[in-house]
């Protein structure tokens, strides 16, 4: 992809060296605009807080980190190759019990799981154990940014010349292995000379839209206008934008797509003005036990995302609030499904099947 | 309306006493929830800047606000009975100037010209000239109250038993002369034993839902909970919510209304979802002069609204930012229209033939 790519690290992993214990290194996105600063998980305990704790999110971020931290339980485990996948069960199970929206992490704790169970059955040393775990974890993060780029090229060939796109939340470089679903589109429209303008929606209450969305781009020089999540109607009624392009954390059987908060909304806008609206996630999002979206469990968050904000209490005392950290847009109001392998237009129970 | 009545005084007009001059106090709405600090304006350019830099906003509240500036400057004027009308035109330009959108400011404007063309032509003493115009700003205010109060069992009547209410921005005794528009529908429908529950859209960039309409309703006692602006569609979806009802800042002679930024979205979704959406305004909010929606001037707000909260930066230095104060909702996604006298179901340019 030349020199369109995220100019940071999301996620690294680094071996042990001299003093230091191996860890992954994460970038703090509570952090960011202001400070660009990384933190280390050195033990699975670490990347299970840095994911409930929202150090990184997003669904194909969470589930790289996760299989890291399988990586770290199982290099801090004394258990002897018979008794380690029983001695793991609490790493898999405290990793899985994070979040609960984002079928990524189930999907690389499978994955991870799987590949311990074969590790075993091959009666392998220790140390081939931790490096094929560890290889396994890399994997993901490496095909995640190759399905990145795969999605970026076939989302980037369904927007017209001189494209304004609308985008929510960040489903970017911080939020996968370092390219994004949806500002992987939004990366390859770019460099292919497509894209003339991106609004990004600063996505309440956690503004991942306009912390993050808006510094990954506006590093690499992508035109990027902050908006607040309610002026998305009043820039599509007024002829500003011509697609939405948002990621995912689950997709059911029938095409119904769990993302952030306000996605629903924007769907809904976009719907009412004729827009097209494309939802951008690799195969490991699709969720085929799951039938429908009313189905995908919602994260509620703490209320004080929503209370307060740079440490200023902005809802009075004793009113209570809600914070759902999800919606479900239905499948109806998708205009198109971009994953790695598949464009599929008007998402519905008999296209999906095939992902089955 | 009984006990039920806003508990603080928005904008009130207090006379000279001993050293204190003649001034208007208004409630800091910049300052709520965290303190109910009370303001002066000692002279017309300081109830202009109230109203610019939102100490006091809602398009009644800044039309009562108008008025009593204009007694202000009247009062600091040294002109003869002769000369005031033509000294006082600065007076009425620079109220006039501080903000574009809400047309009850112009329609006091007009009103407080009227009378001080009156009480020039009947050759009054400079004291009865100034009681006048004073008498015709608390009217403004008295009548503000009353018709609140009648869109208020109006828009009531309009409600299931046992509503579920969302309302977006602050249309509240905050933004009135203490009794609210679409707040006193709810207070009325509250008195009356027929609300469930009110959500109120946190309102972003400024705030005024989370902020004020908390902040006014918990005061009442009236169950509010505070949502950020893009979980409505959510609720809705899970059906949690009956029926929407906002303010207006102007109504186009179509019925189109300009309402505070993210209205629209609000219509579109209850729209989506087969629920009534209701705008309450007074009729000092209809302007037959302006045809449609499109033709409404819409304020653009300062930058830092947007890129700051609580005085910390949460878009990266360098992004440009949208800051629109109001969006438009075409007539076909309201519902009723409620004034003091009226009841418009489903407005179109027929139906609002009664206010021509």
């Amino acid at each position: 992809m030349g020199s369109v790519h995220a100019a940071f690290e999301t996620i690294s992993w680094r071996p042990a060296e001299g003093d230091a214990p191996a860890r992954i290194t994460l970038i703090d996105q509570r952090k960011l605009p202001e400070a660009e600063i990384y933190i280390d998980a050195t033990d699975w305990l670490g990347a299970a807080a840095a994911i409930k704790d929202m150090v990184i999110r997003g669904a194909p971020a969470i589930g790289i980190t996760a299989a890291y931290g399988v990586v770290l339980g199982a290099m801090a485990s004394d258990a002897s190759l018979d008794g380690i996948q029983a001695a793991l069960v609490p790493v898999f199970d405290g990793l899985a019990a994070t979040r609960p929206t984002a079928v990524n992490l189930f999907w690389a704790l499978d994955r991870m799981r799987e590949r311990l169970r074969t590790l075993c059955a091959e009666g392998v040393s220790r140390a081939d154990l931790i490096e094929g775990l560890l290889s396994e974890a890399h994997a993901i993060k490496a095909e995640d940014i190759q399905m990145c780029k795969s999605m970026g090229d076939r989302g980037a060939a369904l927007l017209p010349e001189g494209a304004r796109v609308l985008t929510h939340c960040n489903a970017g470089g911080l939020a996968t292995g370092g390219y994004g679903t949806a500002l992987g589109v939004i990366r390859s429209a770019w460099q292919g000379g497509k894209l003339a303008a991106v609004y990004a929606d600063e996505t309440r209450p956690f503004l991942q839209g306009a912390r993050l969305t808006a510094w990954e781009l506006h590093k690499e020089g992508i035109p990027t206008t902050v908006i607040t999540d309610n002026m998305a109607g009043h820039l599509m009624q007024r002829g500003h934008i011509d697609a939405v392009i948002v990621g995912a954390d689950r997709i059911a059987a029938n095409g119904d797509a769990a993302n952030k908060i306000g996605t629903y909304a924007v769907a809904l806008m976009a719907h009412a003005h004729g827009l097209p609206f494309y939802v951008v996630a690799p195969t490991s999002t699709i969720d085929m036990q799951t039938a429908k979206g009313e189905d995908i469990p919602i994260e509620r968050r703490p209320d004080d995302e929503v209370t307060h904000m740079g440490g200023r209490r902005i809802v009075p005392e004793g009113v209570p609030v809600e914070n759902p950290a999800f919606d479900v847009t239905p499948a109806r109001y998708i205009t198109a499904l971009i994953t790695e392998d598949h464009v599929v237009q008007g998402p519905n129970i008999e296209k999906m099947k095939v992902f089955a």
